[in-house]
């Protein structure tokens, strides 16, 4: 295949018979057809997009498949993460059936995190399983949510309760797309970026530091950036496709983060990346407090989340925080309980997370009572 | 591990990292307790039945898995077909995450085919997969559904057009189970057990005419008809997981039956293992009219079938059968039609099943039109 324009970086996933390539590109979106005709002769395309992206990203899609001819279905479902919903799934799976795309046709999920999850959790269940495509628009779901192969959506009982282990057959990540997201979710997303660096490549966490601007701004950081991300991402779930281990360390700052997500009801009060911005800071500051990590390292954590446009403190979250009482039911909820213990991704400074099982409750208690 | 009672027959299903045992035995359900206990320790138990079951055989279940601690907590649904539905899943799934089952938790599909394809897609579904364990009670559950990991649900579009792979951890069929099941669902049942002997073993069909009476009273030869189909089904669904080729064979007889099921509206006017019967005396009748097959052994066929109590024939339906046209379109959209063409299961005769890509649609209408 000879691309227009060759990907800036490629990132292979090589998850056996299950390996796939992410590619990353600003015009990624212009040469989905190119790639897609090549991967899939012959096949159809249903896609899933969300109100936002389809007027911002979904013309640009349309007309690369288009110009090679590919024959292609959308299905539009409303922006946001109540679109994670049992009924929003319903929704999906039966317009893929009604568009009578078979088993060797393809889903493509285009949007950010939500409309992922979402998409392929639905290929993942019609006809008990159809490939699908990742283009990620949103940094988010470029750096995270579209690698690894996490589908689902929410149940009352809490976040992506329901959902399967599907991974996609590619990623597109077209680094022009985050030219029309919002400053707000660019900030959201960066803080998952952060947070490879912080697990376990320091490296990586002061070349962020060092060339924020230039991520900021667009420039080569920026592709850099998503795809030492992406490799990250892509290494931990190589080594744990489901995460029976070491693949929870991806969850630095996401047990404060979703228990903050959870008291703020999900909203727009509270985005996913910014109540992990929060968590990370909280858990080195928990880390610093217990004597396993220097507290000089909370500080430049913390400046640098802020430095990007992102809260680190639980004063930052606007509106009346619930109680303590409050915060530590959804941690309680978010986390197996074993034995009275809370499991939580504690660390010794930047670059060096670790999975601690043996977490007492009323020391976590205690603390956020102390950061109010 | 010493039972109190060994199994009769043990079916290994070699699936790799997803290999599992079927374990059939006159008291599978009274030694479950057993069998979880040593293989699960310190698990917690969903059972998900229908309400004919939960009464007939729910209470064996609960006394042994009682005696050996285990906890449990049961989900019941209503009989029949119309359970595997959107709706129903969903109550199911949500049944399961209210309960606080966890990942290392499992679900128990407790009942016939439909308590298995729903409970297994739960299992699939609920906390992106749980494992889970079929305990079949209808013959056609213990011969053919609950092995090979294919679940699902069904959608206004078709039959199963929902689900997913995912394979049990154990099979456990109880022969005692079927002394409460009708004598109509062991005969739709039985309709299976003959199809592996028309597929490509004439030695079990000749053998199944010979202890048709054991079998049909209960004796060891009955055991081992359930074992030598299972046995059958284990070596399809282990050449081809995922039916991207051979596995199809197993569809002997099911484009007919599939689309009787559907003008009859899937109700009691015809099970699916009558359709199946009706099916395959069809498709050894179709082969031998293409003179693929000698006829005189769809008589033979057609003898046995009726001798188990099962319709063979399109006038053995009851009530009005819809008009040719209508079962044809049916058939259409059973099958994917390419270029014009329909794939059916064929046959050269008892046990010389194939797969056949090219039929004409014409022939197909003229044939059923001339068998009204
Ligand atoms: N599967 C995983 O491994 C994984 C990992 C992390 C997060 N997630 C999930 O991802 C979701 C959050 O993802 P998200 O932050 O991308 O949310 P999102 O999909 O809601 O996108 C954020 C907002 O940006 C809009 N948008 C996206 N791309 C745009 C573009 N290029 N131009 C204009 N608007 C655009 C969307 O319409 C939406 O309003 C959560 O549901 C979270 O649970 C999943
Ligand atoms: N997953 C697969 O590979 C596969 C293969 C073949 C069929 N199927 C599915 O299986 C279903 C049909 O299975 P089925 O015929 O077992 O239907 P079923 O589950 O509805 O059971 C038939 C009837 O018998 C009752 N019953 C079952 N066991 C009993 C017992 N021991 N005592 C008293 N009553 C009992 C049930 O309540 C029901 O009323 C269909 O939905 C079909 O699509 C799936
Ligand atoms: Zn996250
Ligand atoms: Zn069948």
């Amino acid at each position: 295949m000879s691309l227009q324009h060759p990907p800036l970086h490629t990132v292979h996933v090589p998850l056996g018979e299950r390996a796939y390539d992410i590619v990353i590109a600003p015009d990624a979106i212009d040469s989905a057809g190119e790639h897609l005709a090549e991967m899939f002769p012959g096949a159809r395309f249903g896609i899933v997009t969300d109100e936002n992206v389809a007027a911002a990203q979904l013309p640009r899609l349309l007309r690369s498949l288009d110009a090679k001819g590919l024959m292609h279905t959308e299905i539009v479902v409303p922006a946001g993460e109540a679109s994670k919903s049992w009924d929003r799934l319903h929704t999906v799976a039966e317009a893929v059936l009604a568009a009578r795309l078979e088993r060797n046709d393809l889903l493509i999920a285009l949007g950010g995190g939500v409309i992922g999850d979402l998409a392929g959790f639905a290929a993942a269940i019609a006809r008990r399983g159809m490939d699908f495509v990742q283009v990620p628009t949103s940094l988010l779901a470029q750096v995270d949510s579209s690698v690894g192969g996490k589908t689902g959506i929410n149940s009352p009982h809490g976040k992506n309760l329901l959902g399967a282990f599907h991974q996609p057959r590619l990623v597109l990540a077209d680094l022009s797309a985050l030219e029309t997201l919002s400053p707000r979710h660019f900030a959201a997303g960066y803080a998952e970026v952060v947070k490879y660096g912080l697990i376990d490549d320091e490296d990586f966490f002061f070349w962020l530091e060092a060339n924020f601007n230039e991520i900021a701004h667009g420039g080569p950081a920026r592709a850099e950036a998503i795809a030492r991300a992406c490799a990250a991402k892509a290494r931990v779930v190589t080594a744990d496709e489901r995460e029976t281990g070491d693949r929870a360390l991806l969850n630095l700052g996401h047990t404060f983060g979703h228990a903050l997500e959870k008291v703020t009801g999900y909203s727009d009060r509270l985005l996913h990346g910014e109540g992990v911005a929060i968590g990370m800071a909280l858990a080195h500051r928990f880390s610093a407090r217990l004597g396993l990590a220097p507290s000089q390292d909370t500080g430049r954590i913390e400046a640098h989340l802020k430095n990007a446009g992102l809260p680190t403190t639980l004063a930052d979250i606007p509106g009346d925080l619930a109680p303590t009482e409050t915060l530590m039911d959804a941690i309680a909820q978010d986390k197996k309980v074993s034995r009275g213990k809370l499991t939580f991704i504690l660390t010794r400074g930047i670059g060096k997370a670790f999975i601690e099982r043996n977490v007492d409750p009323a020391a976590v208690s205690a603390f956020l009572e102390d950061m109010r």
